[in-house]
């Protein structure tokens, strides 16, 4: 009897190592954009792995490193920046987060809910990533002009964005820019690229261009560098 | 006294744990592309994680979910792959493996030694990496045209390079391309950039491209989609 418990409670054990390390394996899969894209929810057997990975503290360990290699990529290529030299940060789970709505979604094994989604934005309650926030701080400080670049949606979400931002300590920014009419059902590729064309036509250099999502960070006018942050909850298209 | 050593034993394992988290972290950022580039040697404090990350079945685990992704990619996009349906892959810890070299050298917290690595790649008995070996065939199987593109020299390298391939059953290629004198001391984002673009001139159609360095997936004619293989061991600028 004892000899079955044992190898019940191993047998557990084993699948729960067998989670993790398939939960490892298929985040970094996400992170380094191997996966078939977009992914539409994270695997169930990744939930465990998720969770802990975005609440143990491991997350904002790898934040933290990032913001590290950053800062030392500023001060060591740009060490006295002009008016025209500028960082492109994107807005959700970038500047500020997301992740008490997935906490209370499973970390992003339920199909997403626009609506439910939508009445959290519009909380204006997300809170700062606080990593982010010092990196934010630091470029403006240096006298970099930073500009965040959001998908959120101009007509309706303008408000609640500029002042969830501004209650989170985002302040000081050069502009804030939400998709507009025209940029409607647009890719978020080709609408973040059209958007960083137009500040490049205004005379700016992109140095740095930060964001959680590889839709940041792909298509034209990207910056001399981009920076991905984790995000192992959900796939922007 | 026992107060003492409980004392040192939590300390020493809370550096440990430390360590852990922080080689988890800095393995994020190298597979990211989101650290300075190129790193030199793997942290010291990393030495531990990646020998444990290399050696204890998650790097296996990691190429296996990459292969998957990739193998479906390739049956849902292409079906039926004619004769100019191609594929690009990297030789060194791509088709083949210098974990044994590395393994000898504390997994890259040593600095590069040519001379040792020269001799080792001399002996011609670098192992097929199985999960890429398992790709390798799958894709050839199908129809698919590969290249193997390597920044290995050609003037001293063809010889053994080809007969390592060869040897552990990398047989069937259409191309194996080494770095020829006129492209010697040029970058490998440059270099590798060049041969893909010139495979692109004969008509092929580059579906996929596959390394475990950025710089083997960056520059020009890049192909419909490229894959980042991990390797925390060193890095090719």
């Amino acid at each position: 009897m004892m000899m079955m418990i044992r190898s019940e409670l191993d047998s557990t054990l084993s699948e729960v190592d067998d989670d993790e390390r398939y939960g490892l394996s298929w985040r970094l899969a996400v992170e380094t954009n191997n996966t078939e894209r977009p992914w539409k929810t994270v695997p169930l057997r990744c939930y465990k792995h998720v969770e802990n990975y975005m609440v143990g503290g491991q997350y904002q360990l790898d934040m933290n490193i990032i913001v590290d290699q950053i800062v030392f990529y500023a001060k060591s290529h740009i060490p006295v920046p002009s008016n025209k030299d500028a960082w492109i940060f994107d807005v959700d789970d970038t500047c500020i987060s997301n992740v008490p709505y997935y906490k209370a979604n499973r970390f992003g094994c339920e199909p997403f809910d626009s609506t439910m989604f939508k009445a959290w934005i519009n909380k204006g309650m997300c809170p700062a990533n606080p990593v982010i926030l010092r990196l934010f701080k630091t470029l403006i400080q240096r006298g970099f002009k930073v500009f965040l670049v959001t998908g959120r949606y101009e007509e309706t979400l303008a408000k609640i964005t500029t002042d969830n931002l501004h209650n989170q300590g985002f302040i000081g920014y050069q502009r804030l820019i939400l998709r507009s009419g025209e940029y409607k059902g647009m890719s978020a590729v080709k609408y973040k690229s059209s958007i960083r064309k137009e500040i490049e036509n205004e005379g700016y250099r992109i140095w740095g261009n930060v964001g959680d999502q590889w839709t940041d960070l792909q298509g034209d006018s990207l910056g001399n560098r981009t920076f991905k942050l984790p995000n192992p909850m959900y796939c922007i298209s």
